[in-house]
């Protein structure tokens, strides 16, 4: 089914404990686009990049069979630029720089032939641009959408306008305390829920994440990652998987949601294991599908008799 | 299955934002003792106490079937006493107050008649006594400790010495990073079980556990509490239920031991609904086996096809 991605598209320059690369492929869209690829040939990607996006990474995202008729080309500027240092620790980053370019005036138009999407990934953009895409689109069947605390401390007004038309909310554990404004994990996934969102995903990191739908809740654990190289781009990688497992099944099914998360978190456990992307260009469906039996196997309590 | 616990056996002040109270049952044995005496009839403590402890509370202790042999009474003073209070988030304490009292001079005696206990719950205390209780016992089938950074900071030594004796080592995420000096958390547990323990568990609060055992891991999820009351004793509560259902099914499979990790869980989440050990006093059988199979619901993988 119809996947619509909407987002940045960007280099990154990255520093980590482990290397360093000066430009490389990034941005939420990308992400996203690049694994949910791996699901569905159906991926409508919708961006901004400037006259230096390289031909090789147009012929990536052609590579992976992604339509690109929504990812608009302005020679005014460059591409979207970000570059940040991680800490020792890698939960920790500091921004050395960042670059909007063509990025500051990105006006998300969507083609006409992608207003039908039956899915649709909102990418972490700002809450404004967000909506205009939910005011192009016809009835989708699911919205999910990121956001990040630097939105819920800017535009928090433009921020809950737009959640009142989202149905997934896909967010990390700090950004839903301070969302709601309340310390408890679960009560704070209640009062977010009640800004409009029927459904929620709370990201941990390294401890997994919360689905709350439908009325039930579910603990996924996070793979026990020995060598994170580089953490940029896990977050919009699980959005990746989470919906390319969606557009393939086609499956609203709480149950179905279950894999769902897994599938994002097996996706990003692969993406944090090399630079930028890298690592998502040339997975096999048997890593994939691998890295999901030991999910299971990671989380399986035995029953008592 | 006999079970040995040692540990302290205290009075607690205890104020969170939900409530308050000046003196309540606490210590780490009797929050073990009390809870793995819900598994088993062969509950050994052996604690101090002062000339202050209250007949109830021998009462209560009895009422469990857990034999007192190994409780030294003390007239030479009162009963360990601490006083916290808990932050907003619960998440962090203030101590208050520190009375050892009787506990200063505590030297565990193990009576002739519990030292052939085949299972052995070190609960945290002084990591040269928690040594000096190996000494005195023949030939256990498992050595559970607990720890906290107070002695991994202030008696390092000692820890590592006893830690050699040690078969399973029960500590939370951040000691577990402190102990193996190392931010990445399945690295820091391979080099905490390098130092003597074949087993460990990283509990991770609100993030559920992490069991380390014959080269498998296990993620534990945490039960989903809306309503804390009261974190006091939720650690120790914790090696009370692993062990007691140890104990029960005098089974060292990993298999149970994952069994056993979500009973710990199980026990520690009624732990924290009411103030200190009151919500252990009274629990039924089908609560406890109805909120292990919530456990199971929550963190159910569903296969794919």
């Amino acid at each position: 089914m119809s996947l619509l991605v909407v987002g940045s598209v960007a280099y990154d320059g990255i520093e980590t404990p482990f290397g360093k690369t000066d430009r490389i492929l990034g941005g939420s869209a990308t992400y996203i686009s690049l694994t949910s690829s791996y699901f569905t040939d159906d991926v409508n990607l919708v961006g901004v990049v400037g006259k230096d996006f390289a031909e090789e990474d147009i012929e990536l995202f052609k590579s992976k069979q992604i339509n690109l008729k929504g990812l608009q080309v302005d020679n005014s500027g460059n591409t979207f630029f970000w570059k940040g240092k991680y800490h020792y620790d890698l939960n920790n980053r500091d921004t050395l720089d960042t670059q909007l370019n063509v990025f500051e005036h990105f006006d998300p138009v969507i083609p006409e032939l992608y207003r039908d999407a039956k899915y649709i990934a909102l990418g972490n953009i700002e809450p404004s641009l967000q909506g205009k895409v939910l005011e192009q689109v016809n009835n989708p069947a699911l919205v999910v959408m990121d956001t990040m605390n630097f939105w819920i401390e800017g535009t928090p007004d433009a921020l809950k306008k737009t959640l009142k038309s989202v149905d997934l909310l896909v967010i990390n554990d700090s950004e839903a305390r301070e969302l709601a404004d309340e310390p408890n994990l679960i009560k704070a996934a209640n009062k977010v829920m009640e800004m409009g969102p029927e459904s929620l995903i709370i990201k941990k990191g390294e401890h997994g994440a919360l689905l709350f739908a439908g009325g039930d809740i579910f603990s996924a654990p996070a793979y026990p990652v020995i060598d994170i190289f580089d953490p940029t781009g896990a977050g919009d990688t699980f959005m990746g998987g989470l919906l390319g497992w969606i557009a393939y099944t086609d499956d609203l099914s709480t149950e179905n949601l279950r894999r769902a998360v897994i599938m994002g978190s097996v996706m990003a456990s692969f993406c944090v294991e090399k630079f930028g992307p890298e690592r998502l260009k040339n997975l096999t469906e048997k890593e994939i599908f691998d890295r999901y039996r030991d999910f299971r196997a990671l989380s399986q309590i035995p029953e008592i008799s």
